[in-house]
């Protein structure tokens, strides 16, 4: 099934998909030459929103949480993808540790887990799941939504090595997204970790990811000629927030005003009638946790307390202090009446499939990453990459190569911001500060 | 569908899936090291024969012509292959000239044409189509098998470079076997051809794949603790024949009691009660022509003049004169009671598919790649690369994985093979002889 477009706006983003599709063999060319430059990651997901005017990422995960999500008929691709990515990491070794988030209630997130280990085997690789959950001394078994059954072993930590009892990995692949700080565990390891721990939430900001993204749409906007707006949200940001004490509400209220400024000058240049809007998020948040939609500079002055409670925290009890203020993208479109936005999965340079996050209960101008959410796992009737030519624009198959397109640009962005944050990193201030 | 397999012997076949299966990590892993050393070709297809107890390949295509029989729902996976090739090759270039065979009034191998085309576009190539038909000045437009239209134009030179009218590809994908010859107008020019040139069948010779294929089989059964004779025909060679005149008929009597000998020691060891049978084939051959079974010295020492006539000539009127002698395998599948033989497809280093062949006039111990074989495309059900792995040894999915495995390591061969072959191509003399 693929679900319809509900738009009927038929400005910029049609001539998007057509200059797309004219200019596929430049597209593909260039982001062939970004891959010898930039070290794909390992997997990603690209959260897009599709106004019909817009098409833009507006979340970039590198530690992917739904491949339980992908139409299974796409396995294979994954498959293939994971050891293109493997025989580049580490060609002549065969064993993974798995490092999953710990809560273990969540059995479509271990089916997620069921399905990675069933890739990288898939890929030829010996999986072991490492967890990190505190306290765990023992093995554990869990089952997964489907049935699978996973062992959970406590994560070993020998000399410059880690793995789990009688396994020594060549590789650390992470799904936990290290949002409670990097495990001391971990620490200087001489195993590859992918993605490098750097890339974790402890020290990701969205922010940066952005800036980076502007710079990638910015480079391909100029390739096929098109108003970069139409594919990146604007964005600014703020450093010092403390909602629960009403502290920063004067850089928030300013640079809410800043980014509505900057899509009102746009909506106006492009006849859109629609009101603007920004989404307020916790820079290192993830999860869907910290995030508002906001209209008016009012909204962000008058918080009722419940609001400041839901902004004042995120995953892992993490308190925020940064927050980034994107312009908001409506997403028109909808399966079975419900909102929805196409979320692409993509395993080293490849778009291996994605989903619909459908939400009932969701306005068009909110985040669908929250509970009740659900998804479309059959959603994705070809992969991105294998456009129909005989169709129009419009037409589901050339929308979702579109759609990995504008993915791709976004992993790009996420393959640049490493680099920044492994460089930052292996700076020798920053060594000095690790020490 | 998966068409069943008939045998029911239970002896080595099964345990070398057993095996194939249990080492899975390690058969990944030492393939993956094969790739550092040597360079997959951009595609080949594999003849393999499954007699129960043995499983080899007994024919490698460098230039496949079956693209049009595999399952659709693959075609994202060759996409994703062709682009990990690409990028190797000419990453940082968007033109490739497709060169397939000149008769152009087969249109189900037009039809093959038609899906490389749309693979290579998928890919985010431009792709053209450079046709060697002698005497073609002007581009003229054909149908193929399913209505797609394909425009073949006339191969021009400019200096060092060929394409077409208005179009300088980045490289030259044959799908032409060069039967007749190295043509003229690609010798020295420096775009990349793929294959390169020497491995047309102009110069290339089964003997020394299977030579080749000897090395590589021995190297994984040692890996995987089997007897290479399982995944190995034997064979042997004669250099000077001549059917028609009747020359050569000693060696190739005494080479047919050698191969049949060597089967009959192995049938006794492993209790196989089948009569022994070799093939005798062109060496240069192709396209199923000069190939004849054999069972007795007594076959070969009193041709008939059809049988005679059939086996003098080959492909583009080629005459015959280097014959290899292989050991027959019999195949024991069949789909609907016809007997089959699986072909398997690769794309770069990637299993992508594959198809039985299918003759419902052959016998066991025939040449199925004769006129009247039938393709059933939809006979994979799962990828090579993606075993099930509750399922037990003999279930189709892990008998596809070995499949997948076994054809990878004829790919290897052919690997090693062509770069013999450019290798003594390169060599002081040779320059000096082609000069």
């Amino acid at each position: 099934m693929v679900p319809h477009l509900t738009t009927s706006l038929t400005g910029p983003l049609q001539e998007l998909e057509r200059q797309v599709l004219a200019q596929r063999p430049q597209i593909e060319r260039w982001l062939r030459t970004q891959w010898l430059e930039h070290e794909a990651p390992f997997y990603t997901s690209v959260d897009l929103r599709n106004s019909g005017f817009k098409l833009a990422p507006v979340d970039t995960n590198l530690f992917p949480g739904g491949f339980n999500n992908l139409n299974p008929d796409f396995l294979p691709l994954c498959v293939h993808a994971a050891m293109s990515a493997i025989q580049k990491i580490c060609p002549d070794a065969c064993g993974v540790m798995l490092v999953p988030e710990n809560h273990t209630r969540n059995l479509h997130y271990l089916q997620n887990v069921a399905v990675l280990k069933r890739i990288l085997e898939g890929a030829g690789l010996t999986v072991r799941i490492g967890s990190l959950i505190p306290g765990l001394k023992e093995p554990v078994a869990v089952e997964t939504a489907q049935g699978d059954r996973l062992l959970l072993e406590p994560v070993q930590r020998r000399g410059n090595r880690v793995g789990v009892e009688g396994f020594d990995p060549c590789a650390v692949l992470l799904n936990n997204d290290l949002s409670a700080g990097i495990p001391a565990i971990f620490r200087g390891i001489e195993q590859p970790v992918l993605p490098p721990l750097i890339a974790g939430w402890a020290t990701r900001r969205k922010s940066h990811h952005f800036h980076a993204y502007d710079r990638v749409a910015e480079e391909f906007a100029r390739l096929v000629g098109i108003d970069p707006w139409v594919i990146n949200p604007a964005f600014s940001q703020c450093g010092k927030v403390n909602f629960a004490d009403k502290e920063g509400e004067d850089c928030l209220a300013a640079n809410v005003e800043f980014v509505l400024g900057e899509i009102r000058e746009k909506y106006a240049h492009y006849g859109i009638t629609e009101q603007p809007f920004v989404i307020v998020k916790a820079d290192a948040g993830t999860y869907g946790m910290g995030i508002m939609t906001v209209k008016g500079v009012d909204d962000v002055r008058n918080l009722n307390r419940k609001t400041r409670n839901k902004m004042s925290t995120i995953k892992d009890s993490r308190p925020v202090s940064e927050v980034i203020i994107q312009e908001g993208v409506y997403t028109f479109e909808n399966v079975d009446g419900a909102v929805a936005e196409p979320v692409v999965y993509m395993v080293d340079q490849f778009v291996v499939g994605g989903f619909y996050r459908v939400h009932t209960e969701r306005g068009v101008d909110e985040n669908l990453n929250s509970p009740g959410a659900k998804f479309v796992p059959l959603a994705f009737e070809t992969d991105c990459h294998t456009p129909d030519c005989g169709a129009q624009p419009g037409d589901p198959p050339n929308r979702f190569y579109t759609y990995g397109v504008v993915a791709r640009l976004a992993m790009l962005a996420a393959a640049v911001e490493v680099e920044e944050l492994v460089e930052r990193d292996n700076a020798p201030e920053a060594r000095a500060a690790n020490a």
